[in-house]
């Protein structure tokens, strides 16, 4: 993998940029779409790429445990398997397994957890966590981490620092008997303390890692200490490599990133709430299920390219989804997916014509116009 | 609306033929997927389109209750609010209606049921369920008829035949003041009865309707009573209008009646079976949820050109289905609508070249020889 940036912001830390993996040459700042189980929930592949996405990321714990690694190993990894053919980043599950309140065990060697499907044993190590993801042929791994809930007390996040750092070297260590690969991403942890996020970033730095995540964020903690959070760690990575902000976000969240100097996202919203009924628009967010929009027959948002605003009525679309009908969540993930891809798109184009904070201006302007509009 | 036959096969009684409605011009034998709330379940419309599908079947008395006449009529109709440049026919809701036991009430006006939705009360007459169809922007519509169920005793089924033809003309009456409307056609009903099938065939023949169907079967009878049923009443039809089987059937029940004469379909074997995983082939029906296809990296039948078979193994389909992934009863509906299609093509082409008796033949054979395979 390597990673090159194209224009950097002047008034701001934003910069675009293009990731090249073996698979295909992606633009930054990127929006990578959920697909936990192999699959962006009700978007096929071709619709995916008719949008304009061209990497995805995927989880290693939901495909260890179903249909597991030698499974998708036999399809020559997840892209034969799921029949894509842009980038997959994979999570390692970490995060997954950490979630399994009292199903779960930590040492040093690793993590023991009980399956949440059928109950069966389990243990995860840096090593074979590394091992499945190399199995899945992924373009860019996350290593195991330790990620701790917000609020967590300090001694809990510091010792999840140091933890997460010495499984990141044997995670490193293992790839290096392995010949084809994808890119290992470092995880920065520290949780909301900044002196732990400085160590674990310059920590996580100085091992020369293909591109650095920030963990733990997005974890429950208010928007505007996410904020601050990450602008702060951002500056800590080094300048030339990638920076993934996991689980991030809403627009507002994203723009604000990018202005710090994130160049990767991943996030359910626009397909979690999507299936729920709620449409990402320029203007705010419609909820398309409400009586409001019974007869109306514009688009969900007007002048949007997607294949849903192509074709169809918020009229329509709220009767689909009043009737169960899945084609109503179908319509609304893929409006929303391409909202997400769009905002990508203009937020590059915007850093490289050098207008980024101007942008950024005017796209909240716009969003809280359209927000107090709906309140009148 | 103008149905010409094209050809007629020597050996038996299928024919091929143009259904020529002011939307488009439809080839016949033809199979029309049910989008009972004005939507195929899991398939947008263009990928509807796409797959080669120009004529839909959606349902008056779910469109009645959900979203309503009237706001179906403030999008221009049907077609405009679905996003459908195809055809569409419309079945009346009699089969609903009636389907309500305990709560409905038929009467010669008509007939008072409550809403599935939410118990509120509502009368249908033949006139009303015209008008309904007449808003909707409805190429083929059915009038309201009494549909019993399998097995009824004689005089109840000779009720509803009577009842039936004086509905029928009530509805025919109902349209002459109407300026633009699309055909109606007139329903057979006689349940397993042939002289009440012959009755009931000729007297609705004698109304000079745009087209005939066949109503009261597929409602639980076995197959061949089904098969001699039909076939018995559509040499009761007149040559030259076009004849419609409802709610069938399997790809063999289709060629069967075809042979007998039987110029369209609908029903919901394709997405209903495809949600569960079943999928259609020439060689059987496959569960694609079943462990035997964990590891099969064929497409769902090779050779098909469906969009799921281009680009997607059983396989991968299997996980999505067992992971409770809503792509897998897309791609599977998707494939399942692609072969009904092409079913029907292929019927029309052996038709057109004077083999159709050759290819049913070995229709069935490869079938039987698919199943008797499963069972080695």
């Amino acid at each position: 993998m390597k990673f090159s940036i194209y224009k950097t912001d002047a008034l701001s830390k934003a910069r675009s940029g293009t990731l090249a993996t073996s698979r295909n040459s992606i633009r930054t700042p990127v929006f990578m779409p959920v697909a936990t189980q192999a699959a962006v929930k009700g978007i096929t592949a071709d619709v995916l790429a008719g949008i304009g996405v061209d990497m995805v990321i995927s989880n290693a714990y939901h495909l260890f445990m179903r249909p597991g690694k030698d499974v998708i190993a036999g399809f020559g990894g997840l892209h034969g398997f799921m029949g894509w053919g842009g980038s997959i980043a994979t999570d390692s599950g970490g995060f997954q397994v950490f979630s399994l309140e009292g199903l779960n065990r930590v040492s040093e060697e690793g993590v023991e957890f009980r399956s949440h499907i059928d109950g069966a044993k389990h243990f995860f190590t840096p090593e074979n966590v590394v091992d499945l993801q190399v199995a899945l042929g992924s373009d860019i791994m996350m290593p195991l981490d330790e990620c701790v809930k917000y609020p967590s007390p300090r001694g809990l996040v510091e010792d999840a620092v140091e933890l997460t750092l010495r499984w990141l070297k044997r995670a490193a260590s293992a790839l290096r008997d392995v010949d084809e690969h994808g890119a290992l991403f470092g995880i920065v942890q520290g949780g909301t303390y900044k002196d732990l996020r400085k160590r674990s970033a310059e920590e996580t730095a100085s091992l020369d890692m293909d591109g650095y995540a920030l963990g733990g964020v997005a974890v429950g903690e208010p928007s505007e200490i996410l904020r601050e959070i990450s602008a702060y760690t951002a500056d800590l990575l080094p300048y030339e490599k990638a920076r993934y902000l996991m689980g991030v976000g809403t627009p507002e969240d994203m723009l604000e990133a990018i202005s710090n100097g994130i160049d990767m996202f991943d996030c359910v919203l626009p397909t979690r709430n999507g299936r729920n009924g709620q449409a990402f628009t320029s203007y705010g967010e419609l909820n398309l299920k409400n009586s409001t929009f019974k007869e109306d027959s514009l688009p969900i948002e007007p002048g949007c390219g997607c294949p849903s605003c192509q074709s169809y009525t918020r009229g329509y679309i709220r009767h689909l989804l009043n009737s169960g009908e899945m084609n109503g969540p179908i319509l609304v993930s893929t409006h929303n997916l391409y909202f997400y891809a769009r905002l990508m798109e203009s937020s590059r184009k915007a850093i490289e014509e050098g207008v980024f904070s101007s942008f950024k201006k005017e796209f909240s302007e716009k969003l809280a116009s359209g927000r107090a509009g709906k309140n009148d």
